[in-house]
């Protein structure tokens, strides 16, 4: 651990700066749930104008408490905060917590404010959590160091769970959820706009931190994503799993994280990406945060799943439910294979169909426990789940004895349960008894969806080195030099004046306009095709440059590419972007209009190697024809995987914040692709 | 009312046939559960082995029980079933419900067994519900006819909503949710098999129930969509909302409800179209079932819905969680219109961006309401959510008094709630009140998708006389002359033999073989293209039917059809399908290989009009570039939209259970539509 871990994940001398002493004030509850909740540390309400704050001894000044300080809760107006950075730099308080909002969620002055308050901060050795950050709760240590009003609950619920979060009342709403449900924290961390101190860095803090088993991530935005990713993969290492729920799902969604934290707003399809590239498990229903950690916890993500799930149930509406949740989620509910099937027999349990049916067999816990064995032996399912109906509500303790002693027994494969009617005294023993339990289908199916995407975190494979001189303003011919550094080389001819056409040319060929100006060349009568000859290629390049010049007279011209002709059974679209959030992404789509209007890609963290340039290909439905579907010509898609692979190495170069090809051309098997059209843009 | 319908929901003189006397048996619930929750009628185990059954006299046959009785609850074995329908008609009952499994939901043998018994009960005059019926409830009534074990609850919830569901325990879970929730029920009616009387049918009985505002289904499967699209039309004239969850969704759920209650699997799409064109809504999400039908009660489909609600929030990262999982069903929150800012401004709230965060305002109740009204006022948006943080949970009553005193004040507007922490008080309070409230952003934003999506019960055009007479098998020019019948003549000749080609065709024309045994012709050599001239025509026909002979020497050849070669800009899929659930349906699609790999279809209960044929057109993405996209040449949509219309005709002729056109070759604009190939199936 840092010096920045206990400072943040177990104060012991608190400074409440602003603290107020009308109990009724938002500042003065940070001070009233520390004390409410067993704080037994050394607690600093600092206030020029009170001698004492709610009972207790309050300090005029920073300076003037005595001895050191862990952690500032700065309760201050938002104009006051700047200020007072220099006193607790001064004090050599390591971490000041900010509640104030009006920062970067506030418009260009809020930003300006936001920049001066981090100079100031970073100036002194400061580390700021928030602003806008609603605290910090450390639940074992008591130290409920928060103005939340979720801790106005008699007792907080305590586990290893810890949860970092951008919003501040959800840190609230999630907290709640789970003291209804059994389910506990160690931490639960606000951080508000993160000027400083991200999700991503805490979530690395966290890592080390020996109460919690699992890190969950409410995000609104991803901030210092090379955080995050090395937070992920020190997690993967200590088997700690991180859940992320993130908005933005929606472009409404993506607008108001925007709006809400200030963040750039990064693309959903990004953010997915990183997350699993990363070994981040990614939630999409909210209760499937809370639900799901326990699916994770103690596991690792399956190398090879199978996307199926055996299924038990007391219930057969409850069962069938799950069942088409699952489905539609892409899950398939798999009928026990031969060798659970013994085990089924063993234990005289009815098995035809999907779903294990055990409506007769009822919630005998031997028989539920026999049940689970036998479909945890199951080689042909990556979980077992049992559906309970109305036992789950009206006998808790049998209903969920026999998961218990399933768990116990520990069979391997991951067990959950589906609790059917309203049963909160069972999903609370479940809870409590760390087994995954769902109240309802639709967050049962979407936790273990999450669950066997997991993946544990992907080496990049090495970029090599990449020989490129980029100018400022690159043309068409720069960015073909810099797709041939990478080695996608289509042959083209670069030349400088229409009389400087060079020999060996294989006729026809397309001729193209250079400029570093002119995005759509087309437009400008900058592109001819088909032309038969050299002579012909010469005419049409003077006739085009007057032709370019007369309707873009601004543009600066740099020459001439020239390509032989290229005709293949496909095209698709190659892209590359660094991504403002979640960084370098690689992308492939089919070419033409129905693409278009499918949206038919398929996204990566770049760089990739050869075998997820593979699965991005088959992920991506209109290049499915290129694989021979329908008895339909196949199409060089080893060239095409090789492709994306080189596309992707533009990652090693900061330098390049957008580059394209397309179409590039997909020739039949064996004959490789060629690059039809390029661009790049730099940083 | 029917003589059915108070013996249904309202019995007053049950008789238990099969009742057992020891009370941990299955058979013994239903009295134990009648008298728990009291009861009043008169009541007669029956069971010829005991003088009393839990303390009430026992009657050892129906015939024995002095008196009429109202419904028979049939408890016995299997195999007894049958046997007792001629006592329970002897003796004047008009209903027997049926506890036994064992029939259609159990293979062949059960089918059969359910075929004899509906026989039977059919012959004597006995309505059955079930077999494989849980019972029913009426709450108001204290009838709670039901072996579910959700009777075991102290007290039932009483209220307005009906609940039909062919899963029994699932009835029993949505009860226990729903008492946990303020949410309370008139009658809780469990179909099970469905062999005689189905949800379809006491859909109906309920409209005319006064205890009833809201239908709610669980469906497994839809029998006898005459009697639900009757129902529902019924309803929508008495403004109660029919809501319904039915699985099926995903291909496993699909064939698990099928396996389940022995229904035939139909496809979901169709039952999408059914419920959309008779009124009813439909929710996808379980809790959304018993979540939404405060947000339709008292209300009607919104002629033109916006798609757009206003949110007001207490929390921001609440909030933006309901906008994201809003967005992500297609509904955008949209900022305040200047109407809406007016009522704001008055109410002191502020404003920006397109939630109304009111963290500042909180909760007072009198804020609240004028920020509710001064949104309801709003002309862009079709609803107005209130997302409440830690008040809810900590300050129900003032957290909720905003939105009651709004709800009382009827806007006009719908508004609901979504409740971020915890908030079991505020839920029940809100639920009480009759205002929709969330426990869930991704239910909330199901449900106003679902009210969004409801339309009023569409009455099907007139598809007018059809002169058609069909062959028991028919071939392509049957299919030509059919759908030339309905007003797609593309101009095709018919002749018999190679040297009866007609005079005056337009060539270069295309041949093919004519035969109702030979589905795939190209495969057997039956097509020939750009035939150029008569004498080619004769020399083709004759070498074509000595191919098609060799190659399918089984098959009846009745002719040739020859057909003037056509290029349109596109091409379209037309189909037509009797499905076994839901009836009747049209599809289209856009034409080619890309279009099949992205199933873009859309697909309405036929028939249809013009204006929904153009609104199918527009839901297909691949159609799109034929309305003039990016500058494409536009097709001619309105020829196809008058196709579609004519296809969906076929709805008049039970005699067909499919038809299709593929490809229907799609012109430029005013140029009409060409049948290239077309086919049809018999029922």
């Amino acid at each position: 651990m840092t010096a920045l871990a206990p400072a943040l994940l177990n104060p012991r001398r608190i400074a409440l700066v602003g603290a107020s002493a009308d109990p009724t004030r938002l500042t003065a509850r940070a001070q009233i749930y520390l004390r409410k909740h067993g704080f037994d540390g050394a607690l600093y309400p600092v206030n020029p104008r009170a001698e004492t704050i709610l009972g207790e001894r309050a300090y005029p000044s920073i300076a003037s408490i005595p001895g050191p300080v862990d952690l500032a809760y700065l309760l201050l107006a938002t104009e006051h905060v700047e200020g007072v950075i220099a006193d607790v730099a001064a004090k050599g308080i390591p971490v000041a917590a900010i509640l104030a909002d009006g920062f970067a969620e506030a418009g260009p002055e809020g930003v300006a404010r936001q920049e001066r308050l981090l100079a100031t901060a970073r100036a002194a050795g400061v580390r700021i959590l928030g602003p806008n950050s609603m605290g910090l709760v450390n639940v074992n240590g008591r130290s409920a160091c928060s103005v939340n009003a979720a801790l106005e609950a008699e007792s907080l619920p305590a586990g290893r769970l810890a949860l970092v979060s951008q919003s501040g009342s959800m840190l609230g709403a999630i907290m709640a959820r789970g003291a209804a449900r059994g389910l506990g924290f160690s931490h639960l961390i606000s951080t508000g706009n993160e000027a400083d101190l991200t999700a991503s860095e805490i979530a690395g803090l966290l890592v080390d931190d020996p109460d919690t088993d699992a890190i969950l991530l409410f995000l609104e935005a991803i901030r210092r994503a090379d955080l995050l990713a090395e937070a992920a993969r020190r997690a993967h290492a200590a088997g700690k799993p991180i859940i992320a729920f993130k908005l933005g799902r929606s472009s409404f969604g993506a607008e108001l994280a925007n709006s809400h934290t200030g963040a750039l707003a990064g693309s959903d399809a990004a953010a997915d990406a990183f997350f699993r590239a990363n070994g981040i498990a990614r939630v999409t229903m909210i209760e499937a945060l809370l639900e799901s950690p326990a699916l994770f916890i103690g596991r690792r993500p399956l190398a090879a799943p199978k996307r199926a799930v055996s299924v038990m149930t007391t219930t057969g509406g409850g069962g069938a439910m799950a069942v088409d949740a699952l489905g539609v989620a892409g899950i398939e509910t798999r009928a026990p294979h031969a060798v659970a099937v013994e085990g089924l027999k063993a234990a005289g349990l009815p098995h035809h169909g999907r779903m294990i049916d055990v409506t007769l067999a009822g919630t005998r816990a031997d028989k539920v426990q026999a049940a689970m064995a036998a479909l945890s032996a199951d080689p042909d399912t990556d979980l077992a789940l049992s559906v309970i109906g109305s036992s789950a509500q009206f006998r808790p303790a049998d209903a969920v004895a026999g998961l218990v002693g399933a768990a116990k027994a520990g069979h391997g494969k991951p067990i959950a349960a589906f609790l059917v009617p309203q049963a909160d005294v069972s999903l609370r023993m479940l809870g409590e008894a760390g087994i995954p339990a769902f109240r309802t289908p639709e967050s049962c199916a979407d936790a273990i969806r999450a669950f066997l995407d997991w993946q544990a975190p992907r080496a990049g494979p090495d970029t090599g080195g990449i020989a490129h001189a980029l100018p400022a303003r690159p043309d068409e011919a720069d960015a073909r030099r810099l797709f041939a550094a990478l080695g996608l080389d289509s042959g083209v001819a670069i030349f400088a004046a229409p009389d400087a056409v060079p020999d060996g040319l294989r006729y026809p060929v397309a001729l193209k306009i250079l400029s570093p100006d002119l995005a759509h060349k087309t437009e400008v009568g900058g592109v001819a095709l088909n032309i038969p000859d050299a002579a012909a290629l010469r005419a049409e390049a003077a006739a085009m440059a007057a032709r370019v010049v007369a309707k873009a007279p601004g543009a600066t011209l740099t020459g001439f590419l020239a390509q032989p002709m290229a005709k293949g059974l496909a095209e698709a679209i190659l892209g590359y972007r660094r991504d403002p959030e979640s960084g370098p992404v690689v992308l492939v789509g089919a070419g033409g209009v129905m693409a278009e209007l499918h949206r038919d890609t398929a996204l990566r963290c770049a760089p990739v190697g050869l075998d997820e340039a593979h699965a991005m290909i088959t992920e991506v439905k209109g290049l499915k024809p290129l694989a021979g579907w329908r008895g339909l010509p196949k199409g060089d898609l080893d060239a095409l995987a090789r492709a994306i692979v080189a596309v992707s190495r533009l990652a090693a170069l900061p330098d390049i914040a957008e580059a394209e090809i397309n179409p590039l051309i997909i020739h039949a098997e064996g004959q490789g692709v060629t690059v039809a059209d390029a661009w790049v843009v730099r940083a």
